[in-house]
């Protein structure tokens, strides 16, 4: 697997390209269940915010190193460490704006993965819990192996999640009722329960099948016309927070200036011909 | 099965009364797989805004006619032939003022089958394609029959779909990492795949049993007061795209005069003496 | 089981205590199916308004009384006794006044059950008509037996459901098909749909198993930090009602207050020390 | 003047009738320039609540007892002894706690002001501070005294006004930065300023003259049909916070059921005769 | 002055062109002081619904023929005559029924007005009362000559305003109080007092003067390029309605198509070479 | 005047700090009539960036250097040789692909005057175009001196505004109608215009005498309660986007912390002494 051009100075992350427009973007810190630090959510920000640019990347997978976890989530150790649990300032008042900085900030790294122009496709498996929902949310397709152990882990540690689970998880699956339980209770799930709530929308037999899977449909989507494909993100994301009124003017207004690309004739044309289409870099 | 009337000049689609107070639109034009040109889709929007307002109609089923296709979606042929995807104004501007023109026209056609103050059963079988899901999706209810192939297609032909699929789609069903795999890569999928995930309510065994259960389900919805069943799905349909605070302060407005119906009377006697209630004109 | 203390005056509902932390409120009217007249509706605002601040409570279920149901909704004699449908209004628009009027104020008691701070578990069995599913749409959690009879009844007498059902079913499950299906029919379905399209999120054999599950899971939500449940229920029921990056937001603010507790210290210890953790009242 | 029927158990304020179906209610501690404490805005809320409906009320006139104030808004002496300002829950998050619960419960009852179903004119004289401010957005009209002394009074105390004046004024007058100069600096302008800004809507030349003009605005607006009245005010509200196209849906609907009302043919018959038409109550 | 071809056919209004890309809408029907009764609106949507795509006009002046009134509004005798106000259906729910939908098709014709996409002025003169405010809130800018009086006049027949007056003016003026005010007492009030408040932004000695500042402005504004201009229509009414945050990302996908006209270069060298730049139909 | 320490870096700005806790801005690049080129606008961006942490900084000034403009807007020449204008992509869609990262961008340097959590003062002098109003909109206050020629200049070089004066300018002022005049003729206007419209609430004499004004006004701001004063912007900003109902829920969140700051106390306790309080950095 070829690395990805312009991405080999991130510590935390290696990023690859396992097939023609695709990126793989792969936490790497297994022997600590590529639990997170500060450093490692400024630099998944940072890696999404390049690839959203990348002419070479139509598609975007991401995983975690090794077999035991996708990531436990926050280094609670590494946390406490850097002091962010506590802080300093002289009234309540000030240590919540300490606090509120620091939320917004992290918020936005993570924000940073959903803004991503590309589609990502997330490939969970063993550990997966705490900010792996956080993150896992931000993307677009969900893809687990059966192994998995799913936790909405925030209140084992005292705290309502903050990070993005909270905001997004009720918008992205059929079941209110199934998303409290497991927010309030903080209790491990499955791929099967996953699957049925739809949380993720295909479960493979272990990890290498699931990334396997991942990089087979990042594969098709990258085939695709990339102003068809990242037209049609932008717009689902846009539906999912608007009503469909203000929904579809943002639509008419998207597309009046995306059909004036030459990739609908090149579409149709291969469609006509049963060749593959090329389509221009975006 | 007696033709509703006011409705025989449509050319393309057939307007009949299966059952009291229900009405069945079948879109006709199965040598073409009921693919769709701008004819069509003016005709469906002024056949579901007359039904909209007449009396003798309660419920509609739309439905395809043939075997082979609900619809194959955009005759691409005849679009390309009917300039749609080429225009010829002078530059970038002017062209997409033209084409956003096109595309909020098309949305509003296609949006009188949502406006419709009747309630809506879509039974798609076979083929059913980009416009196919467009369509469907303006429907209070969806039903399938076991050999329907689904797609929403439009990546496929170098665009993101934008006559409403990508705006109503995220709000219909349990799972936006499904709805984006599934818009991300055109892929086709199945009856049984739209059950699991709630895009249908309902499958059955073949389209012939499959209208069958929606005209009886039609006739069910038909049998209740209408306003009641009117006021439903308009409140249903506010719901969808307000908060739950303005629900409610909207739904107690609409009840301040829907309960000065005589319906509420009717139905509560007929329930005493298990009689079949009959309910006035609306 | 202990009584709740300050809760003994209500004439309507059991208000127990089946575990520390844990209130039990039951619908105590079994000799009538449970069904609700407007002494019911306002006791019960009243009494998850005062369990909302109660710091002995951290988590609640609702159940019915007896075998046959959780409640058949609306005790429609009792209704038309008391005047509520019909109204002497000297025109159409004072009687709407009168009408809207109530309307309010019946949402406003019921939502009281949706605003009370801790979480809230509906147990539902036998026949759960009408308003008890407005009542369970305003708890977090959904569970029932298999014996359990639902419908959104209100178009069989007449009316749209006008207390909270048809505002808040559309945000809580995954697919409007279906929602639209039942509301529009009226038809009775059981607890196997109720969990395949989300509803609820947990069915077990009998009523009693069924309430002794959701002791189970109330005990377990009861045992974590106080805070970080309660937050943890403000905030998805705000991000029910917000787009995601509103509510981001607002959960920034949340937290920076939040995280000034000494939850986050007690549970990370008893996280390392295995030992169950303390948690100060709220 | 007469006293209106059902207010006399009020202790802090006056609630009299000046004219037919006007009500006038006048803050009573000009002792302390009308500062308020917690039982009063208790009692406002009450006041208007009952207000709300009673038949016998058409349009209200809220205004300061005494030369010197309107009201030199929160009794800051009773508030700390109190303890409002401080609480002793254990850490920062019950803190929180107890004070968001406080400040929700205050605005509550100021709200009820602006949630009272009859137009309402706030007079303002003299010291009109802080509460002044959050009480008299929440009316429909605002008049005042030359001498008016107004000042959005809270960051002098060391917060951020927080009853409804950041919330309201934004919308009610046309100049951010004039809303903005004043709330973050506790400057004191008077009532030539508010009238250029459109704070105020009339200014007459002292106290007297201006709950006399304000009596004569509410008797004429209590001469006309209340079914179209309250409708105006309801449908103003509604439109402040919603979006044209939703404000025209929920007028429709409203509509729908006032113009039921014998109110429009009076209206219509009586301005033909030249007489001053009855209308029912509402 | 000549005719606009393709606007003959229209009987009570007079469409022109004065100037060069610009049309003139006048409200014919001076006898009746231009009362409106429903084949008005029905033709002044269908008039600006034409305009709106008319390549030969770029800016749109509208006034009232004759010297007495812009319009004094519903001609009340006719639409008694044809039943509007009343209708025979059975019962209060089913006449709400027809009353709704009469209220939103005629919100529909004259919000035509708002929606076409040439900049609109309206000229008031003489009585401009009721549905004058109606069709004014829709233009872009209000200009007035110094005899007008204006009058929101419905709560005068017994009704709140429903034809957009009460959603569209709380959001084009600077002072709830006064629109309120106005609103709640209909009273009649001078181009003086409309000017200060915001409601008009010219006003001049006398109707002609009124309409020859009117065509002035039109004739700049139609010197601009059409695509800027109608962009910046789109974009203030889209922003009225929407979060800034909103606006934005509306704002760059509009103007990701709209910047790739010929226009930027067109100005940018007439505005070196001091001419008169040519901008192409749109 | 001090420079400010930190900020001496920033090549087209001086940053200076004319009083304690104030913070001045200058625009300088008087030669050029300050014109704005890509640099500028994204030092302007950081220079704001970090005075919103900056603890030394309580409120700041922004004015341009020089007698003759604020800023004439875009220094078109500068945009057109960066080629920001026109750009090489293969296809339309592709250009506007450029064109709206390009936009986003573009808007997000600005936009962070807006988000800078102190509070920010423009003060407008001689010519003040385009971009002029598109940053003082990002402001909290306007303030003017007699000579200032405003225009909102962009249909003049034949696009509509995107850089933000169309997404703020309808919420900051009293009249869309004189908005709408303004945007779409791109006239110029005086500082007794945007004064009597609200766009700017203080004109002062000259440049120097404005300048001065704000320097006072800001050190009045940067005298009170950081907490108090910080908070007060972020709750009408929020206001400004949100209805008052979720504007309340957000305010009763943020003052739960913010009330726990010991300026509460230091402000009542300097308010009873009459001396001048002391506030801790924020």
């Amino acid at each position: 697997m070829s690395l990805l051009q312009g991405f080999s100075h991130f510590k935390h992350f290696n990023v690859s390209s396992p097939a023609e427009f695709v990126a793989h973007v792969e936490i790497n810190r297994p022997q600590k269940l590529n639990a997170f630090f500060e450093d490692m959510w400024i630099e998944v920000g940072k890696i999404f915010d390049q690839l959203s640019y990348d002419p070479n990347v139509r598609a975007i997978v991401l995983s975690g190193a090794g077999e035991r976890a996708f990531t436990a989530g926050l280094d609670v150790q590494a946390a406490s460490e850097s002091g962010l649990t506590s802080n300093s300032a002289v009234d309540g008042a000030r240590r919540a704006t300490v606090q509120r900085r620091h939320i917004l900030e992290f918020q936005e790294w993570i924000t940073k993965i959903e803004k991503c122009e590309k589609p990502t496709i997330a490939v969970l498996h063993g550990i997966s819990f705490g900010l792996a929902i956080d993150m896992a949310s931000c993307c677009d397709i969900r893809i687990c192996s059966k192994d998995t152990k799913l936790s909405v882990k925030e209140v084992d540690i005292g705290l309502a999640a903050d990070i993005g689970t909270l905001s997004r998880l009720p918008k992205l699956v059929g079941s209110l009722s199934w998303v409290k339980e497991l927010a309030l209770s903080a209790r491990i799930f499955g791929a099967e329960e996953a699957l049925a709530f739809g949380l993720v929308s295909q479960v493979h037999e272990n990890k290498a099948k699931s990334v396997e899977a991942a990089f087979k449909l990042a594969s098709l989507i990258a085939s695709k016309s990339p102003v068809a494909v990242q037209g049609t993100k932008e717009l689902v994301n846009h539906a999912r927070d608007n009503t469909v009124a203000d929904s579809l003017r943002y639509t008419a207004v998207w597309n009046s200036a995306m059909l004036q690309s030459d990739d609908v004739k090149s579409a149709l044309l291969s469609g006509l011909k049963k060749t593959k289409p090329r389509f221009e870099k975006l």
